[in-house]
């Protein structure tokens, strides 16, 4: 069972932290690059040079698909490629696509992402749920069918995610609420020998008071939180979103792991150190989410 | 301004149906198959020949990318050939897409589908809306910047689409009628000669009552109507989506125009047989929605 599987892992490696795994071209490191315009064959090279440092240190890594996208079919499969490594690495890959769709078209992109057979063959697919509780449906099922999982949007790290996430549903609860009450009935029916259940919910490190609420709604789902370092949530903020045995949540960095270069104002002149570097910034990260979840609960399970 | 065009080739072909390019494997005539198998270089001649067969009878179509990332990299090769393709028989190409996302990453998205120096380079792509408006404001600009244009899901064709679309808003409206309010502010400073702005709207054939609602709170903003004919909805449904002068909303239809063969229970025996029966179907559904506006509005402009 996959959500076995991952505290496995992140016991093992006592950090609850994965790297976001986002070649925004601008911001690779020049030495990778022979142009100046995108280049998709390099892009591949410099996202498993970062696989390859942080390998041993984190759970999972989140390649978000749209940093793909922008090379178009070539990106498609470098995203394709990338899943493959990390998968040769022991990682556990979150396919960050935000995919969502109604019937046939939602099974559609399940098939793309999450089946075994299919081309990207992810262990957990981000979803969106503007169209409702039966367009998640096909999303469930296939991760049910294939051992794999979803985190389904309930709240964004944004300033305007409370735009429609704190909407008030017929219910009389937000939206943010209903949606967490219902993946806490899925995932009651599909969670493993952890009691965890990979049905799980995406709820922004920058809210951390709702964070906690939910937490309670649906203590069993786990949690990927993005909205660390860059966007300015910090270890602090992060805590609610665990339970008290330190698990429950994936917390996701991105631009704070693999671009230290820019705030440095220094670039790397090797590849090694590079690798050095964002694997400097993985390990910070982890040492400030592990103290802070330390400092915050007795019966942590690492 | 895209908006213009678009009003133009509706009026010219006396049409505002369009018809959504659909590659589901199974469903594709026998003919096409050397193989069993899904085989991506087959999808692209089928394609090909659906739009040969009614690029003269529509103003737009619109492929569905998760039925072209079910293939994998090869699939968006064949997705962005597509592309070009209808372009190049002066087709207005909708990429149905729903994307979303925050900040950086919708400026990938955008970039990836809606720029013109990007892979893609689509005239409208659809949007999911649940991060909240600040997500929207990058397809908005990208769409403006490059004289493109967006659709937004207010309300879908699923029985389901309730869920979400009917919260309240703490303003005390509901989400979809203040989506409207938003798109129809947003569309006002973005819009052609005709007054109508592609800044736009995905409200379902399935909701008609709702339709005329959300017709009156944004005016001119350009619907896109899905759920015409094989989800339910039928010409007399989709009449409220429009203004009197028959303009305002893009009707679509995929499964009922391309697989006639599966409810005749006869598979056609050649190509040209095939894209008979195809465009007998486009020009059916042309008719039935054509009268039932001529029906309803006297000022039709076409």
């Amino acid at each position: 069972m996959l959500t076995d599987r991952l505290i496995g892992e992140i016991i093992q490696k006592k950090n609850p932290c994965i790297v976001g795994i986002d070649p925004e071209w601008e911001k690779i490191p020049d030495l990778y690059k022979q142009t100046a315009a995108l280049a998709p064959d390099v892009v591949f090279q410099w996202a498993a040079d970062v696989i390859d440092c942080i390998a041993d240190l984190v759970p999972a890594v989140k390649p978000q698909i749209a940093f793909y996208e922008v090379y178009g079919a070539d990106g498609i499969r470098i995203f394709q490629d990338i899943v493959a490594y990390a998968h040769e690495k022991n990682l556990i890959v979150i396919d960050d696509s935000k995919r969502n769709d109604i019937g046939n078209t939602a099974r559609a992109y399940a098939y793309a992402h999450l089946s075994e057979d299919g081309p990207v063959n992810a262990d957990f697919l981000t979803v969106s749920p503007f169209p409702g509780t039966d367009s998640l449906a096909p999303f469930f099922d296939a991760a049910r069918q294939n051992g794999k999982g979803v985190f389904v949007l309930v709240k964004t790290s944004n300033p305007g995610s409370a735009d429609i996430s704190d909407a008030l549903h017929p219910s009389g609860i937000r939206l943010c609420e209903w949606l967490a009450d219902h993946l806490n009935r899925i995932g009651q029916t599909y969670a493993g020998r952890s009691g965890y259940s990979p049905i799980g919910a995406v709820v922004g490190a920058t809210f951390s008071k709702e964070a906690a609420g939910l937490r309670k709604r649906m203590p069993r789902n786990y949690f990927l939180v993005p909205g660390y370092g860059a966007q300015g949530g910090t270890a602090e903020d992060i805590v609610p979103c665990f339970n008290e045995d330190g698990l429950g949540a994936l917390v996701s960095s991105s631009r704070g792991i693999l671009y230290p270069h820019l705030s440095a104002g220094v670039s790397p002149r090797t590849r090694t150190q590079y690798q050095e570097n964002v694997r400097q910034q993985a390990r910070k990260m982890q040492r400030e989410v592990y103290q802070a979840l330390k400092r915050a609960y007795q019966g942590m399970a690492y």
